[in-house]
């Protein structure tokens, strides 16, 4: 693992979900073709379990095999998600239809909404949920 | 809401948690203590629900009451969690004990890991989990 002197030395805030999940090394690759993510890192233990990086353009998250014991639930153990990951993209509709056609489901399409984003609602192949939207420009002549 | 016409015509990619809670109020006010989190946005819908914006150091998060019509589950419906939040700080240590004090729970303090962080794993009193670290200085030289 490759990291800047000035990264390790002061590191900037941020908070990255990590999800649990069944079958790993699926998610891995469905995230790279529904949200054109890249794998920063991934870790194989060689036993069917896989901890993963991946950054979709510079947003980073997680992705790892769930272990009960160690309290690492996936939605479909538990049936149902306890956090979902709000996607901030310029271009929702495109990557809300891209994870669709890659296989997520449905929860409601991309449409304006009056809190002032456009946004829609999936769940991927693995449970969790996602919302997929940006600022609405008309909130930047309301400010 | 004010939002500069820069961001709303082009928002960076960000991917920011939204967790599903109980007490969503005393929630936003515990993440304050915990986490010197800032509250950025607070809707409170006069029900007893709330969906709140948290910033710490500039890390977003969102916390939201739960709703299971909507499939939005807190850790304390499902008994366990989905997601845990790994947020990288620049001190871990002073972060983590803060939390402690302010009422989290520990799961493994905070220790150098071989895979080059300084990390510590607690579970908040809405049942979330976080790990809380920085990279390694180490890491740097070993580049």
């Amino acid at each position: 693992m490759t990291l800047s002197p000035q990264i390790a030395a002061k590191p900037r805030t941020t908070i990255a979900p990590m999800l649990s999940v069944r079958r790993g090394a699926a998610a891995v690759e469905f995230y790279q073709r529904a949200f054109g993510a890249v794998v920063v890192m991934l870790i194989d233990d060689g036993q069917g379990s896989v901890v993963a990086h991946l950054s979709v353009d510079g947003a980073d998250f997680w992705i790892a095999d769930e272990s009960p014991p160690h309290s690492n639930f996936s939605p479909e153990s538990l049936g149902g998600g306890t956090v979902r990951m709000v996607l901030t993209v310029a271009d929702p509709d495109a990557l809300y239809d891209r994870a669709i056609n890659a296989g997520a489901t449905i929860v409601w399409p991309v449409s304006d909404q009056p809190y002032g984003w456009r946004v829609g609602r999936l769940f991927d192949p693995f449970g969790h949920h996602w919302e997929i939207g940006k600022p609405l420009a008309e909130c930047a002549t309301n400010a």
